[in-house]
Order: C-alpha cells, then sequence, then structure tokens
C-alpha cells in the first residue's frame, strides 16, 4: 500500500511531423502507477529539443494547451517520477537535457545506483556542480564525459555502463538516435515495440506499448543497447557478457502493472501463483476470498482458485482518489484508510474471510482494513501476504526502507498477527519466490539481503537522502 | 460506460464548533462517482452561511488551503454535480443559497422535476428570474415563496412537494435546522446515519456514511421530511400517503456505490443477482468470465458463480484516468478506451469469454472493448449486460438520453451483436428485473416507458437542453 | 488613496462578426481605475449570450485563452468592479446575465441605488429571490418585471428609471438592443463614441473610447437612454425632465483619469485649476511643489503655476504595486507606503516643499509620505489637499465611509496637521468646488451633507455592509 | 520603452532567525524594473539553503503562501531576470544553487559576460555539463573550480575574477558569508545599506535600500570584494587595480530608478541635466514641454526648467499594464501603444509641443506617441531624445540589440524624423553625456563603439542567442 516505484521511462522513434509528445503523454499516462510526483517530456524535431516537466500527474502537467504547444517531431522521450528524497522538487524533474557542444542528449532514467555517491565524489573533486540531486545527472556527466572520447553516442552509454553500477533502465535521445539501454542485471523491466506506421517506442512496460496501440517486439536484454536510427535498429550487448540477470521479483509482486509481462513473463499471472502458492501452504476454512485493490486481487483470485474457497467482492477502492487529497487531520473521526476503502457488507458479514494482500510495510494499514472488515461483520479474518516479509533495504530504484521501519524486522509474525489483529497470518516463504515467475534469475534483497552489487556502506538511516550536516563551512 | 447521474447530496447536522466542512468533503468525496462536473459546501456557523463551490473533482475544487479556510460549526451541506445541461457552468453549482428576509437557506439537491418546465415559466411571468438553468433554483423558488405563508421552514418544504413533481432528494439547510426529503416516489436514495459524537449526517448513499464513520441509521420513505434541529428529529410524512414508491432501478445496476445499501438492498447483491439471471437465461460454453471495470465485476462473479465457469480478471482499468485527460484526437491511432482499458493477455489468449458489462449505450466503447480483446487472443466473446435494453429517456435525474440516440431503439439485438463484434449477446431480461431487489416499487421506465409521473410533451430533441432560438427577439 | 470608485462599464454596437470581447476587454483595461476587485465580459452573437467573469484585474481574469475563446458578435458589454461590502465574491461579478421567457438581457451597472433596501425589501415579499447582494440584481428585477408589461426593453428600464433611485449609469443588453442609461441626476458620467467602420461604444469615462480607437461623440444627459439597434440610434429623454443636475465632483477630484473628459470638462484641468485655488488661498514661501503620484500631480502642477514655486518630481511611485502585494506584516521595518512611494533625494533635500494630495480619509498614508520626505532632508512641509475634507458618508457608488472614519469629521485641520506631521495643511474651500467646473451641477454631498435624494435612514454602522442578525431565526 | 535591463539583485545579512525572505521580497518589488521576467529567492538557515523562484513578477511568484513557507534565517539572496535569450524558461531563474562537497554557494547575477563563449566552451570540454543558458552557470563553474584550491569562498571569488571578464555585480552567499562583488570596470551598480537592527543589505539600486527602511553606506567600487560575516564586513580591492571605471551610461539614462542614486549620483538630476542640454541644443518655440511616461519625465522637467516652456501632463500611462497583457492582434484597430498611453486633450490640442524621451529604438512606438498626439489635436511636435542614438550593440547586459534592428544605424536623424512623422528630432549629443554625471568614466559603447574590454567577434545575428544548428549531429 505504501511502496513505490520510483520512476517510468518511455520513447519514440517515428517519422518527421508525428505527435510524437501525444504519443509519449498516453505511453507516460499508462506508467503512471510507476511514479506520481513528476513528470516531463522531451520532444526532438529535427535535432531540436523542445522540453516540458513539472510536479504533478501526467494528465494534471500536461493540462490545457501545454501538450498542444509542444511541437512535432520525429522522436521524444518521457518520464514519470515518485522521488524518495527528501523534498519533492521541480528541478529533479526529468528528462533531463544536456546541451553540450559535443552534442546534445536528454536522458529520463528508472533505477537506482549503487555507487553513485563514490561517482559524484568524484565528479565534483573534479570542477562538476550538480543542479539536481538525482542519480540522472550523475549518468548524464558520465556518459559527457565519454562523449568527448567516444566516436558515437551509443559508444559513450556503452563505456559508461562500465562506470555506473546499479539498477538503471534508460532511454537516451541524441539529436539523431535514440537509444534504450538496460543495465547488466535487468533490475529494472525495458522493452519495446511497434506501430503500424513503422514507428519504434520504448517503454518500462509493456502496458504502455498497448496503450498506444503498437505490438511488443521484445524485453531488452539485461546489458543491452538498442539503437534506433536513421541506420535501422542496432543491439549492443558485448560489454556485459558477465553479470547475472537479477530482475527485481517485486516488479511482479507490486510495482508492475497485472496486465503487463515483464522478461515473457504475466504479472498477473506471477501475482495468481503467488494466491496457490499462499492456499498451499497456508490453507484454511472460510467462506469467502477478498483482495486488497488493487494489487491484491490477482493473488485473491489465485487463492480462491487452488483452496476451492469462492472468490468475492468485499473491499471497494474509490476511485477518485488522487494526489490532491487533503489529509484528514482536521477531524478525528476520519481516518484516510476509510476514505480510500471500504466494504461490501453483504460479502463479508457473518463470514471468515481470507484477506490477500501484497505487502505489510508499517502495519497500520493493514491494522485499519481489519478493521473496516470488522465493522462490517467480518466473523474471521485470515490474513494472507503474496510476498515474504520486508527485512532488508532496497538500493535499486524503489522506497523500501531502512531496516527500522520495516515491521517484519522489528516483530516475529505472530506479534504482526495480533498487531494488526487477524485471525491468522502468512506470508509468502522466501523459497518459493522462484515459483511465481519459474525463475532464479531475480533480485530479492529486500527480503534476503542477497544484494547483487556492492552497496553503500554507513549510509545514513534514511538512505536516500544525504543530510547536509549544519552550518559549519563557510 | 457514458450514463452519468446526475448528483449526490450530504448534510451534517452536529455539535457548535465541529469541523463540519471536513466531514462534508469526505462524504462527497465518497459520493463523487454520482457527479463529477461541479461540487460545493455551504458551512452553517451560527445562522451565518459560507459557501464554496466551482467547477471540479471534491479533491481539487477544495486543493490548497480552500477547505482549512472554512469555519467550523453546527451544520453543513454539500454537493456534487454532473451537469447533463449543455455547457457546464460555474454558476449551476451547488448548494444554491437563498439570503431571504423571511430566512436563508441552502439546498443541495439529487434528481431532476418532471414539472419544472411548467413551474419555471409560471414563475417568470410572476416576475422571478433566473440564474442558473437548474431545477434546483426552481425548488428554491416554490419554497421560499411557501416560506412567506408557513410558520416554519419544514412546513415550506411540505407545501413545495404538493408543487414540484419528479425526482428529488433534497438537503434544505435553514439557520437552525438541517432538513432531509425524499421525493414521494423516492425516485433517488437518500440516508442518514449517526456519528460517536451524536452527529448526524445524511447523504444520498450509505457508503457515504462509513467514509465518515457513522453508523447507517435507516433510508428516509419515499415522501419523507426528517428534520435534524435542537429539538432533535422529527419526521413528516403525513402529506404523500398516495404514491406508490418507484425508486431508480438503475441505481441498482449502474449507478450507486456496490458498497452502498439502498433501502435495505445491497447493490453489490443485485448485481451478482444481475450475473446469476444472465448465467441462466444465456448459457454459454467459456472459459473464463469476465467484467468491464469497475461496474461489470460484480455481475461477472455472478454469473461466474451461477455458470460455474471460472471468473477471471481479464480487464484492467487505469486508475489514473481523471477530468484532465486530453483526448486523443491529436493522433488517430490511440482511442480513449486504449487509454482507460487494457486486457490482460494471460486470461484472455486463446480462451472462450463471457463479458459482462452493466449497458451498452451507443456501442462505440464495447465494440472498442471486445476489439482489445480480440488483440490480446480472444478465441470467443460472449457479451452479457446486466440490464435490459435502453428504450426511453428518463425524466428523473440520469442523462438516459433521447431514443434516437439509444443504440437498443435503432437496433434489433443480433444486429447490435454483430456491430459490436461479439459472438452472442444478451440482455437481462426486463422481466427480471424484479428478482435483482426482489421487489417491485422501482421505476424502470428507461426499459419498458412507465413513467411514474406525467412527462414533458414536446420536448426539444435533447430533452435536457432548453436551446433558445437564436436572434429574433429585441 | 484608499478611496475607491465602485465600477466602470463598456459596451459595444458593431456589425456581426466582430470581435467584440477584444474591444471590451481594451475598454475594460483603460477603466481599470475604476474597479480592480472583479471584472466580466458578456458577449451577443446574434441572439445569443456568452458570459465570463470572475474576480481579478482584467488582464489576469483574461489570461490565456479566455478572451480567445469568446466568440464573435455584433454586441458586448463588460464591467469592471470594486466592491465594498463585506467579502468580495465571485457570484457579484458583472455583467449580470438574466434568461427570462419574456427577453433575455445583460446589464453591467456603476453606480448605487439610494432606495434598493426597500426595493429590495419589497420584491422580498413578492416572493423573489436575491443571488447577490449588489444592486445590479434589484435592477435587474425591476426591469424584468416592468417587461413583462412593456412592449419593448427601452420602455422597460424608461418605467425602471421611475422606480430606482439614486446613482447608476447601466449598459442593458438584449438579444437586439444596446442600451445606455444614466440616472436622472447624472451622478455617474457615461458617454459613447464611434468607430470608423461604424461601431459604438459606450464608456464610463471617454479615456476607454480613445483604447479602443473610436472617436468621442458625446455624453449622456442625465435621465437619457439611448438605443442602439439595427434601426439605428434613438434618445428617449422624456421622462426625467425635473431632476436636476448632480454629477459626482469627486469623479474629477479623483476617481477618473485625467486623460477623461466628463460632461465637457477635463478632468485634468479641473485638478490644475484646484491647484490655482490651492496657491491663491494658501500661499508659502517654499523651494518646489510635488505631487503625490499618481492623482496629486495634476493639482500639483496647478500650484506651482499659480505660486511661482517651481514643479518638482519628488516622489516615485512603484509602478509595478498590484493586488497581489503581500502585505508586510512578516517585518516590522517595512511599511507599505515605503515600499509604493519613495522620495528623490536630490528634489527634496534642504528643500522647503508643497506637497499636494488629493484627499486625506483617515491620516495614516499621509503621514507616512511626511515620514519619508523628512527622512529624505526635507525641511519644511507645506501639504495642499486638492479637495475639501470629507465630512458625510457617499450614498452614490464610491466607498467613502461612516462618519466616525473620517478623520476630518473627528478632529480639526490644525489637529491633523500636527497627527501628519506637516507644517501647515490647508484644503480646498468647499465653496470654491465650483470653480473646478465652472458650474454648480454637481453633487458634493461627502463635503457638504447635501444629498440630491433622499437616504436611507438607520443605516447600519457601517453603511454598505446588510449585518446579518445571527442564529435566532429557524 | 522597450529596451531592457537583464537583472537586479539583492541580498541581506542579517542576525540568525529574521524574516529575510520578506526583506529579499521587498527589495525586489523596489527592483522589479531591472527584470520583469522571473526572480527568486534563496534563504540561508544557518547553512541550509531554501530556493523559491519561478517565471512571473514578485508579486505573482511570491503570491499565496509562498513567501510566508520560507523560513526564516540569517541571510538571503534574490533576483529579477529579464531574459534577452530566445525563450524564457524557468531553469533560467536565479539565484543558481550550487550544492557542491566543498561548499554550497546560491548566486545571484547582474550583468553579461564579455568572454562566456570561450569559457563555456573550455569547461564542456573539460567535462561539464550545462543546465542553463545563462552566465550566471558559467560564473558558479567558475568559482566551484577556483574553490577546490582556495582556502576561502572569497578568495574562491577573487580568483574567478581574474577570468570572468565584462560586465557583472554579484551576490554570493555560501553557508557562513555573503559576498558582494562587482566587476572591475564597475559596468553594473552595487551597493550596500544599514538597517537599524544591524542588518546589511545589498542591492543593485540604492531605492531597494530605502525600501526596506536601510539606510545607504555606499556603493561598491569598481573591482571589489566585500564580505559579511560574523567576522565582520572586509573588503578585498588589491586584485583589480588597474582596469578605469566604466559604469553603463545607460543605467541613469533608462534602467535605473529616479529615485536611485549611483555612485554617488542622483538618476533623476542626471535626466533632468539631459533636459537642459537638449534645451540649450534644440531650443523651439513651443507652448508645453511633455514626457513620456515615466522614464521621459524627469528629463522633460529639465527642458522646462532651462527653456522656460511650461512643463505639462500630456500623456497617462495606464498603470494597470503588466506582464498578463494580451496582444491585441485579435482587432486590427487596437494598438498597444494606444492601451498604454493616452493623451490629455486639454494639455496638447492647438498647442506647439516639446516631446521628449529617453530613446528611439525601432521607431514604431514613437510614431504612434506622435499620431496619438497628432489625433489630440497637437499643432507642432518637436522630439527631443535624452540619450544619443544607438548605433552599437550591448555586451553588458542589456538588450540593445544588433546593429540591423537599431533605427539610427540605418537612418539618418532627419530620415527618423519624418518616419515618426515630427517636426522636428534632437538627439542628446554623444560628447555632452559627461555632463550627465560630471565625469567619464562610464561605458557608452551603445552609442560609440568604444568597448571597455574585448568583445565576441563573429557574433551570430541575434547576439543573444546561440542558435543551434539543426540536426547534423548523431
Amino acid at each position: 500500500m505504501s511502496l513505490h516505484e520510483e520512476c517510468g521511462v518511455f520513447g519514440v522513434y517515428a517519422p518527421a511531423g508525428t505527435a510524437v509528445a501525444s504519443l509519449v503523454y498516453y505511453g507516460l499516462y499508462a506508467l503512471q502507477h510507476r511514479g506520481q510526483e513528476a513528470c516531463g517530456i522531451t520532444v526532438n524535431d529535427d535535432g531540436l529539443f523542445y522540453s516540458y516537466k513539472d510536479l504533478g500527474l501526467v494528465g494534471d502537467v500536461f493540462a490545457g494547451d501545454k501538450l498542444a504547444k509542444m511541437p512535432q517531431g520525429n522522436m521524444a522521450v518521457g518520464h514519470v517520477r515518485y522521488s524518495t528524497t527528501g523534498g519533492s522538487d521541480r528541478k529533479n524533474c526529468q528528462p533531463i537535457e544536456v546541451n553540450h557542444q559535443k552534442g546534445r542528449m536528454a536522458i529520463a532514467h528508472n533505477g537506482n545506483l549503487s555507487n553513485s555517491y563514490e561517482l559524484k565524489n568524484k565528479l565534483e573533486l573534479d570542477g562538476a556542480i550538480f543542479h539536481t540531486t538525482s542519480d540522472t545527472e550523475t549518468i548524464a556527466y558520465i556518459i559527457t564525459r565519454e562523449r568527448l572520447r567516444s566516436e558515437s553516442i551509443e559508444k559513450a552509454v556503452e563505456k559508461a555502463m562500465y562506470i555506473i553500477e546499479g539498477a538503471y533502465s534508460l532511454c537516451v535521445m541524441s539529436p539523431g538516435k535514440m537509444i534504450a539501454c538496460r543495465d547488466p542485471h535487468g533490475f529494472r523491466p525495458l522493452c519495446y515495440g511497434r506501430c503500424e506506421d513503422g514507428s519504434y517506442v520504448i517503454a518500462s512496460e509493456s502496458c504502455a506499448l498497448s496503450a498506444v496501440g503498437a505490438v511488443f517486439v521484445r524485453d531488452l536484454l539485461p546489458g543491452e543497447i538498442v539503437v534506433f536510427s536513421k541506420d535501422g535498429i542496432t543491439s549492443i550487448t558485448a560489454h556485459c557478457k558477465t553479470k547475472p540477470k537479477k530482475t527485481c521479483i517485486f516488479e511482479y509482486i507490486y510495482f508492475a502493472r497485472p496486465d503487463s509481462k515483464i522478461d515473457g513473463i504475466s504479472v498477473h499471472e506471477a501475482r495468481r501463483r503467488a494466491g496457490h502458492i499462499l492456499a498451499e501452504y497456508y490453507p484454511v476454512e472460510a467462506d469467502v476470498v477478498i483482495g486488497v485493490p488493487d494489487s491484491g486481487l490477482d493473488a485473491a483470485l489465485g487463492y480462491a482458485e487452488k483452496s476451492g474457497t469462492p472468490y468475492g467482492i468485499g473491499l471497494i477502492k474509490n476511485k477518485y482518489i488522487g494526489r490532491t487529497f487533503i489529509s484528514p487531520s482536521a477531524t478525528s473521526r476520519v481516518d484516510k484508510v476509510r476514505i480510500k476503502l471500504s466494504a461490501v457488507e453483504s460479502t463479508v458479514q457473518g463470514k471468515r474471510i481470507v484477506l490477500i494482500d501484497d505487502s505489510i510495510v508499517r502495519g497500520t494499514t493493514s491494522g485499519r482494513i481489519v478493521k473496516l472488515l470488522r465493522e462490517a461483520g467480518a466473523k474471521e479474518i485470515h490474513m494472507r501476504v503474496s510476498a515474504p516479509p520486508f527485512l532488508h533495504p532496497c538500493y535499486y530504484g524503489t522506497d523500501i526502507d531502512s531496516e527500522e521501519h520495516l515491521i517484519a524486522f522489528k516483530l516475529r509474525t505472530e506479534e504482526i498477527k495480533d498487531l494488526i489483529g487477524v485471525d491468522s497470518l502468512g506470508y509468502l516463504p522466501k523459497e518459493k519466490l522462484s515459483e511465481l515467475t519459474g525463475t532464479n534469475e531475480f533480485c530479492s534483497a529486500c527480503f534476503d539481503g542477497k544484494y547483487p552489487t556492492s552497496v553503500p556502506l554507513n549510509m545514513p538511516k534514511n538512505k536516500f537522502e544525504q543530510k547536509i550536516s549544519k552550518g559549519s563551512e563557510a
């Protein structure tokens, strides 16, 4: 309920004179779940770049005549952002545009570098100044510096991939080329598709391809660079043979849209399978299985299928809840969960319920949902969680937070059960994660602490925010 | 998919100094599905009224410090509106506030009068001038004129009920009283509940009571006036004994939220029963039953239950689609349905599908959904509609339009089947409507043309918009 | 410095298909000094009316594409408003549009009725309800009721003029006619002009005619109705022969723009003459004459001319001060006068100064200006005020307030002199007012209490705001 | 009328816990004439920086609660900007904030570097990337790079001054110090003052000191660095002994506010003297001398004094014209000059007029003003310009444009006279410029082409906008 993916990217390579900004707009709309704090689009009109970006949802930022005012062109790149750092700030909006004499480019980035601190440190001592606090500017610097001694922009990107480390799916747009690139571990998804008119679109998730009427072509391989230009499509993969694939398992469990496929595996199916596993591991006599909308519904269906207990619609989500919602602090008897979710009494009353959610982060939200169901007359509530307990922070682009905020790190399952007030509680067993996707090629560091890259030591409490020591320097 | 309820109302009667505006805000949030074009709140602070209203969603209109700036008080009334008339206009926002020397009042209204044309005509010839085009101003006039010769505001409301005709659920707030009132046929729902601190809340639907933590007390009876004041709660019913109850059946089928109960009947259950009936009437060999989100899901579950065909999640709705969405005219290959809905390929591919929606209005949207599913690999699509075909316009507060726009009026079912491209098509039989709620006390005029009141003759083509003849007068 | 005119009106009668909204926009821009709180435009496109109005300056309200979105047409009417009543409210914006079956009309109004309380009272007891708190709605009611028994709109306006009393300059637009009308006393100015293409424009002040390139034709006579229609221009004057002309003298002294002429008399000249009179009455040995910008400059020039003392530029006004200025409460050492005005040290230092302003209302602002000049080194400051002292409230459309707020009512000139810290102080003698315009046909009730009409008795303390007694009624 | 200064800066050094943002706000309000496109404030709260900046006027950008939300602190720096480059862009707003490990700083800058192209080129080849197109980022880079090898921020600023060349007045704020610095030629003004509570304020013009109640202390010397810190105030001047002072003469003639003093010389007096010179050089029999508001008024007064011809108020400027003004393209008979200025007929009619303006750039505006005066009945119009003809572009921070746009470069005075339709025309003689300020220490390159620094060769047509060649690179 309260975890966030950091970003989504979308790129278009089309014939000149296409309404590329509109295509990106619709693509970003479909990727909005990956970032709701900011968004932006950069259009490439025959080598000239035009950007518009701001804090807000795609529909709000590009409201009025903003979209119509963007020029047509042959390429565009867009970005949606959820910022995990301290204050969300307009200057951190992407794409980042670099107007360097050796070549302009616009970069949109999904992921988090694990060595950004070191890289930034080195760059600053070398005279660089940073305007933003995002990793993307670091990447922009590295690519630009490599560009000074490379014969092409894609060569510069390739060299940069030896330097930057961690999770990144990039769209890099130069005056003449659109470059998609996925980090050697493949932490974050990235795929591309083809439209009827021969345009190509790149997207963080396949759901965004469908949204613009494109047909899925394929996922990028981990470490792959795909270059779209007037010379056609080129793939560069040589440089990164040796790293193991480590796609974020939580993309399947929670972040991605259920209608997306990532590396050939349906997100909806992975969640249904999580439901199957939960049914096998934690069977219970019950009258109805209900999911917490939206991301608990697929696993609830899976649980119902496997257990034979009927699937029911027990919780309704208010579909108008958006970013503008005013916190209900003004009046004590209204809580936010009550505004967002409500119980369907006729489904719940007098029933023994299996309740499926995708995670328990701090426990507060789960406790309130349980209270809602009790008030609506639920007799028993058996909670099943379609992910293992979070025990470790994520350094690859999600806001799974430091250990001390994760309830599972502090309490045993039995204690959590009591805290949230359910009759039984079962987490998806860590060792069954591979059954979700039928492969072991994923990162589950947030569950098991096995980080595929070196991770920052001595990170401050809140790993994402570089606290600035106050006032001593001059 | 494209039908609209016209309004929702919400009222609070509380101890002085309560954050009544906040309570109304949360209540309106829960009623947002009943009207997305405009909203407003009027607070009563010891007899002084403060209003804020504007075009937009509740969360947008009251964004920033708008809510915090409203005073505390002991009463407040709120409104969400969907306007069916020509241009949506700020001046039509409600509540309507009347500052008359014989007594101030604020009125929020859900419904449509069937004799408003006659009433407005008479009032104008009597020297009245109208600022808005809504029926609510007509009601305000009638109540005010009755007020001039009545000993109390509730008496004026009662007398007005003999004059106005059609559908109306009202919240009328005077300096000292909160009055809820439902028309003698009970076309539109209205209920009230009680909060722990002794406050009372009135709402169009019970889901809004839960949203503010209130416990449902009861629905208003058709023709009932309930007065909340410092003298307690009074009910007035004597005046309207003779009219038959005619609650709008489409509230159950489509308009209301599934977690609401109207007149004791769960909306979710009514829809599930529609699914049961469809399964009995139109059985088909199929692999999966999917509903069009959100309002087709309950009936889909019912169909699956009755038929034994598994329930599946086959269509995902983009949860960020809001009012600010820019129409995709800019680029021909993107259609709005594609932005709003997408198919879950793993559910659909190679499958024989039963597709449940709540209505077919013009057929365009259904046709596009079918196309989406075909592209995702659906082998067969059997559409089942959880309502009978629309054949007659509604005069009671929904925008079920004039006959010539209703596809079912122009085409036979077989033709509609071909038009939208499904393998079979079945509508809920008119004669089974009573099974949805287990009673015959409903209005189904949009299906059978049996209007409970006299209806306007010679209405212009578009019944809702009083076309103004151009330029001849001076 | 702190007195406000209440309104300005502007109307256009043009060939069909003219960008009438733009013409009104520029006209209102030129009348902005008459009202800065709200504005609006209603366009008449062959009998259909389109309005846009909101709180704010003309440039802000019609920013973006608001103006471009208004249709072309053959007539339009506009309004700028300064509201003296309690809260400024969007619903009080003008023009007021009335869509009555006997004829639509839009009304823009400058002035205040002196019998509005009685009229409103009578109308309410007759069943009328009021949405606004402005006199304009009362006028709209009266005209509409007369319209029901008149053969034409102009006849209805004429009859209404027998009923309403006080100050009013009106633009009334019907589907086919544009009607300008000035009250029988001619309190507020109103004139019209002609454009090259044969269009006619009506404006509160002649400066707005020039702004749209129109040539001044003439001022309306007091009590005159001028009708612009396809039948040409008609004047109706018969009905009001007996009332004496009483144009507001403060229009000349302060409200109007110096480049306007009212009833043939230049505002700039009237102010210069005030300076001449002050020089004759209150001569003083001095080095320089300076005016408080903007409205004190003309009289300062006159004083300098007559006295022989050189005219100087001694105070500069910050030209960016607008409505959005944040009050400097945050920090005690900054006062608003200091932000708005500053002294030109080289003009002031070591000098004996004659300082000309157009009025002293509460004395605070004058005191601060004097302090500014002292800090800049002024040796002596002799203040001359180009109006007599305010002693009586105005009931005709300005916010010259109740007696107890007017400093001249409470203190003698000698005391005021000490309070604001000047070396000498002289007000324009009441008996010389007629020399400003060379005629006695003006209202100077704010100076001498001689009201041309009956005035409300027992007005509440703040005459403009009908205080609503709290909470007793129900 | 259409020339623009590029920027204004304002800084505060105060005790901790001061409402420094408010002080800067008022300071920027007073400097608004130096830049109307964008503004910003950075507050330093004990070493932590908070910025807010956006496109728009100071009053608009900091409207609402923007100012109140900024923290209190002990230092703040602010900026108003007029951007001469192609599109005005939010990213070019200042102050620029640099968060470098060797020390944070915020920079506000007024002026233009003459070697920025070379510097930027070198920096880019060294791996720097630029986010903005302003010189300020170049300065930030240079200071930061020097900072890496300097013991203090002021030392880094001093070293940077050997590298950057051209016009710059800077406020540089570090966590512990506020540094004001003026380029070695002193092109742009910069001064500081002292408040009663011991705070110091730095401002582009002295008028901004008065606005916040500060007492002027002194102007910075050309090439001087003044450091405000807990150790008091330090001045550094050693480094720049050899450069001649070259203050921009156009600051006196046009840019600065008349109530400012620059380097001890009153701007108002300088303009009056320009009037005196014009009266001596170009005497004419006339009835009245009028100035084009606002900046022609001082010289008009001077002309009147010297010539004995009476000073008159002949043109009124609409004081509500702001940035939101919609261009009157919609209707051909309205021109912008007519909206902005209007003639006072009673001053002008039948008169022989001396018309004083501060410059003629393209001639269009002057032509329209002349037309206005002719329409108002002017018999003769003798134009006197209080500056010599522009013949050369400015490279030091104003938008005096490339030669081909300057009318005086293309036409002889006689031809210009005919073009704008006056009876005679006289420009201030170049050789008399020194009499305005009584010194020769000024830059008048725009008049005589004598640039104090080397200037860019082969500048593109529009010298300010680095045209980007389209599309060839990849």
